[in-house]
């Protein structure tokens, strides 16, 4: 509990006293309990990037552990204060279920295991947050969506850089069309993996390059863009007797056709860095680099001949406590996150025939 | 007749005063004749770029033009001092044949005509340099190939930034692996095309922005790989409702696939401004941007974490110059031009690939 919000009890406290209680707008005015979230996979993202973030939440925090690592389990509870009886192993899980502490099961585990934790904890009556890629299929991806609903609970997928200030002020000024009618969009999202890992194992990751973080030239083009592709076409370059691409591919690049006729050009790479977008329009052009990193985005504008740096706000929550926040406040307001298992789904269903494409070497209709 | 010449004759007389002009090497010492070009075609190009650059050329020089406007004729005869004798119209353009002061017909002329003016001049016994794209179908590349081989003259094709100091360096820095092995090749050429010019009619562009500009992305990635494309993959995007674009295409995306696996991300474009390529090693990355333009080039190499803008010495001749007297040079020593005819073919048999590839929506191989 943060300082802030025992003062603000302390003062409904004072209110309370003095009679307010008895009027209705009292019960608006109790400030809301903060949504209790379980972290499931304590690995590098939930513990270096995702659970340092609820410090800056105001709705939502940690109250449960899951791990097959007892070890993690003590130092994490112990960290983040979270007490043994919300400490689970994976074959404690479902016991999850009857802890009224829990809200949402965040599942942070290799993507194979999505599915089976996703659904899961649907079926312990939790909300759940998926990281992405959601699945390694689309069919999984259905399965998940249709779990969450037929427990009547919320899913939704970890696209951090929806809540991350610069990617929120590109998006706007693509839609407000502050650099005139779209005409192209180009991205790239790459780096040299490192050999002995998951993510290089088709049956945990699902897939390579372009599912881990040619996801993110995906994502970033689909939001750019406003508007669902209606055809991609693929092509593959791996080289398999690098010991990393046995299983997984390398390089994609797929260029996405939108209803417009707008094209977007995009790269996914496990083998040079990148990190960047660039919306062009027919005034100027917004480009981001690093576009969906952790964190140090940094904005370009074209328009009019000149190329500015505009400073964007970044004083409020970063994308990490954005993210968490907003589905805290969705599962308390009963409303729809911005990036619900649907979402997940469009990218995966998307990918599939970027596979298809890159294996049949030719366009596939999304259509 | 530059100073810098005059002064280098006047210094060989002297010598031959001395009686040097008994021994061999007078011959050799003896200063060469400037090569004479024939201009043909007096549009913006011609006048505004390639003609003025002769005054920087220390091996080529203007004796004739060939126009059909009687005005351009005297205009730009007396400006860069070419007799009457010298000024050919497109019906008396065959003449040219008995004019020993035309070495090399240049011919600027929309794309259509290339073939027929390429063709005439080899017959006419003349060397010919030949603006890009070398003509609008592989057949008839191969005829002007053939005609100047049969007349046993030469032909260039008007490859500029092949010749321009920034592109040269940059080419040496992926030879050299200066930023490791090549991983990625990214580049974009385009601009809005104004309404109203042959390059907007099929019949005589021969194609629409991949012909005019985006052959400027493919020859970059072609010399920046230093390798044969093995399979195309082109995505277009037209919109046959804008009237610059009944005929010929606006967009294409198109990816080269080279033998080592290379890939090669390429934009053409009618409708938005690029001008850059970026190739991407193991170890750093190059960039121009611009890459191509007329001048004004600038490079940023990326290695060690650090990104640096190397200064190119652009304190000889600039690329127009350079071609001019490049092809001077290898008629008069009778050398290949690193250019040549064959140079074009391959650029023009790639872009039919590419045409096919969008047309049949799918990976076309050129192996």
């Amino acid at each position: 509990m943060t300082n802030d919000t025992t003062r603000r009890e302390a003062l409904i406290g004072i209110g309370a006293a003095a009679g307010l209680a008895l009027l209705p707008q009292a019960a608006c005015a109790q400030p809301a309990r903060k949504i209790g979230y379980a972290i499931v996979g304590l690995g590098n993202y939930a513990t270096n990037q995702i659970m340092p973030a609820f410090a800056n939440c105001k709705d939502a925090r940690i109250t449960a552990l899951v791990s097959g690592t007892p070890e993690k389990l003590a130092k994490y509870g112990a960290q983040y204060g979270v007490p043994d009886k919300n400490r689970y192993s994976y074959a404690t899980f479902d016991r999850i279920a009857d802890n009224p502490d829990v809200d949402v099961v965040y599942v942070i585990l290799p993507v194979a295991m999505h599915p089976e934790y996703s659904i899961r904890a649907s079926r312990a009556g939790k909300h759940v947050m998926c990281e992405k890629p959601m699945a390694p299929t689309s069919r999984e991806c259905e399965a998940m969506i249709a779990a969450a609903a037929k427990a009547g609970r919320k899913l939704m997928i970890g696209y951090r850089s929806r809540f991350q200030p610069h990617n929120v002020a590109a998006i706007d000024l693509c839609r407000t069309k502050a650099i005139g009618d779209l005409r192209m969009i180009r991205t790239a999202h790459g780096f040299p993996i490192q050999p002995n890992q998951w993510r290089l194992d088709r049956k945990m990751s699902g897939g390579g390059s372009m599912m881990d973080i040619g996801i993110y030239s995906l994502q970033a083009a689909r939001y750019l863009a406003g508007a669902e592709p209606v055809e991609v076409t693929a092509v593959e370059s791996t080289d398999r007797r690098d010991p990393r691409f046995a299983t997984v591919e390398d390089r994609v690049d797929f260029t996405l056709r939108f209803p417009s006729g707008l094209l977007a050009s995009c790269i996914s790479s496990y083998n040079s860095n990148h990190n960047e977008y660039r919306a062009i329009g027919s005034e100027g052009w917004v480009e981001l680099e690093p576009a969906t990193a952790y964190r140090g985005q940094a904005m370009r504008v074209r328009k009019g001949g000149e190329t500015s740096t505009p400073n964007i706000d970044t004083s409020g929550p970063d994308q990490f406590a954005g993210q968490l926040d907003h589905f805290a406040r969705c599962v308390r307001d009963n409303r729809m996150p911005i990036v619900p298992g649907e979402e997940g789904l469009r990218d995966i269903r998307i990918i599939e025939a970027i596979y298809r494409s890159m294996r049949e070497k030719r366009a596939v209709s999304l259509a």
